[in-house]
């Protein structure tokens, strides 16, 4: 079927000769659509059945500019291909994780997939002060599944070079190359801020030399380290909860590259998360103690059950494998220290991507709502020095961090957690 | 024109077929074929104008198994096409030390070029203990161009991922793969080596911890980290001179890989040949210092002018790119210092990966002459000896050589250059 835009008069007509639909909707006539406003890049519609509001799904369509912005930022409308692409790879995985899929059209670059909505956006409930005591454990399975078995530890040499290939995904990693790695550090016309920053919070990230030397490595490592399939885009605004269940949208940035990138998105964003609730906490009318509390307790659970779980794959894998390689006396012992030395190469670089995450923003055209939507723009810029002086110093030394506690203790000095 | 493999009696017809030979030859009546019997993968012929000897051309076609073992080693013959794209890419970057291509077909798997008639292969020259003034600068220019000119240091984001999807190379980074990062350092039937090498030599290697471990991690390298467009297979086999000129040829293995690894191939090469020579230059009724002198100022050389052109590069685009991100007062020294760590970065890969080459050439399948020429075991388990010291030292050490000298200093403390 050749592309066309569907709008709100024409989606149900589509869904109506799609075969895969009837498994789903056991009527046609009373179907509701509504558009959901909030992506940035794609048009989004729910469409339920007012019969039987079981009976509904979600449909997300590419346009050939970003949504946001309009026609007059193009974006090739093939980016839909790398999610459709990513959410299959990811379901069949991680399917516990990962909203199914029932319909995906490369030609209409659009997706048909479960209606996640008995879940909320992570970030809009973070910000609400709410609590999910199984978010580690599901983070971490998702991130520990759909790395390690994208990777050489685990596909065949062919298979992974395939997906390499395949996920080549040219204009949204460019997106994350400017916007995450570059413009933000230096005198951008894209950048914005809180008019409360001084020239002196500008210079301590643009004018700093090894903050400048590790940026421009983490960028290069960026673009060049094809180690796992991606999500790509991994902050809290991607995860979908509510308290039995987590789900990883979203994945259009979806594409090759280092393992620390989706782990220090998350881990970066809980960080902000934190620093804001040093505020927001009081704005809630709560003490701030047991709440971010709990936000270094998920952090430091969702690296210390990846770094538990990523081993115990590998591990499972090795010994089902024939591997000579390994095989003598003292082995497994040897190879126990390449998973160790393995995983906390992981871990620097997640710590230095983390900090990238954090950094652009404060400074680039993308904010976060945690700090970006505080009105008392001093107690902001409070907010926006502690994030900035932490991931300073994160990006520089992240390879002597020898722990995410030792990470967690530096947020602790920053914002004493009180 | 459909696949066909070509021999000493279709050769000629074939050539007469095409428009490009007639710039090349004015007369197809005395054509005259030989096939150059030492291809390993390939069939390669030359074709000389007996009447005009300066009228001749190199004919080199794939067939679907490895020559030199027969159709029971099937290797896909689209590997020719990763030799043609190398071929015209490195041309265009470093014309004067890569050959020219006259003629090229993806479907009959063959490329038409330059006949280096007056030009040998300079692992043979080495052995005879020949000197080449011109090599360090020759080797160094070509490699700092192909790496330099492929990588995101210079290409635009969209360039650089296009080209890492075209050189997807499966099938011959998997030999690599196998050949230099897996068999050689483990109980495989593929191994062979000198009868003289005992279980402690071999245990020296196989079963010790750091260096099974950075072995590990140099292949998970050479699999990931999509760098620049490598040559892949730089050994001082794949290097053809003579006084004047120097042309690095068969770059069939050739995709996007870390640049230490053609860097690292050439030096560990090198160094063997400094071993070989303790013994071949008494061979050769010479004393051994002034010939070893030389591989060791060459190997000094080749490094020192890769990092000094490299950085020239680097400077004049930059300088010539409107490029924000160092634009203040002190960003001029600050882009200095990441050039710096950049190029050590490189320099500690070229040594990891030089060492690994150096050890499959003493426990691998494919030997070096300069080594495995030499009939007397055990003067040559006494050289093996030396290149698995050195190899072992190199790659487990890799980050702490602060320069090429501390590395040549290693060899000569291994094999005193007297």
């Amino acid at each position: 079927m050749a592309y066309q835009q569907l709008n709100l008069q024409t989606l149900v007509d589509f869904l109506k000769t799609l075969d895969e639909m009837k498994t789903i909707f056991s009527d046609f006539n009373h179907l509701e659509v509504k558009e959901v406003g909030d992506g940035n890049l794609n048009f989004v519609y729910m469409i339920t059945n007012t019969q039987n509001t079981e009976e509904t799904v979600v449909l997300k369509q590419a346009v050939p500019y970003v949504r946001l912005v309009g026609e007059s930022w193009p974006l090739p409308r093939e980016r839909m291909n790398f999610e459709i692409m990513a959410l299959e790879k990811e379901n069949e995985l991680c399917p516990k994780h990962v909203p199914d899929v029932y319909y995906a059209s490369k030609e209409m670059s659009l997706v048909v997939m479960q209606n996640l909505n008995k879940h909320r956006v992570l970030r809009g409930e973070i910000i609400q002060g709410k609590y999910f005591p199984l978010l580690a454990d599901h983070v971490s399975t998702f991130l520990a599944k759909t790395l390690f078995y994208t990777s050489d530890w685990y596909l065949d040499y062919r298979s992974k070079k395939e997906m390499v290939g395949k996920f080549i995904n040219i204009d949204l990693c460019n997106i994350t190359e400017d916007l995450v790695f570059t413009d933000p550090y230096e005198k951008n016309e894209t950048n914005s801020y809180n008019p409360k920053l001084t020239k002196e919070d500008i210079n301590f990230i643009h004018e700093d030399r090894d903050l400048k030397v590790v940026v421009a490595q983490m960028k290069y490592k960026f673009m060049n380290n094809a180690e796992a399939l991606l999500h790509g885009d991994l902050h809290i605004g991607s995860i979908m909860v509510n308290e039995e269940e987590t789900y990883m949208i979203d994945p259009e940035f979806a594409f090759y590259g280092p393992m620390g990138f989706d782990i220090g998105a998350v881990i970066g964003n809980l960080f902000m998360s934190y620093f804001s609730h040093s505020y927001r906490q009081k704005l809630l009318g709560r003490k701030p103690y047991a709440y971010r509390k709990w936000l270094l307790d998920t952090t430091e659970k969702i690296w210390n059950e990846f770094a538990r779980k990523f081993d115990v794959c590998w591990t499972e894998h090795q010994e089902a494998s024939n591997n000579l390689y390994w095989d003598y006396t003292e082995g497994k012992e040897h190879f126990a220290h390449l998973r160790e030395v393995t995983l906390k190469r992981i871990f620097s670089d997640a710590i230095g991507f983390g900090a990238c995450k954090m950094m652009r923003r404060i400074f680039g055209l993308a904010k976060v709502a945690d700090i970006a939507d505080i009105q008392d723009l001093d107690e902001r810029a409070k907010i926006e020095r502690m994030v900035l002086q932490m991931a300073k110093e994160m990006v520089i030394q992240r390879e002597n961090f020898s722990s995410i506690e030792e990470l967690v203790d530096l947020a602790k000095e920053i914002s004493p957690l009180i």
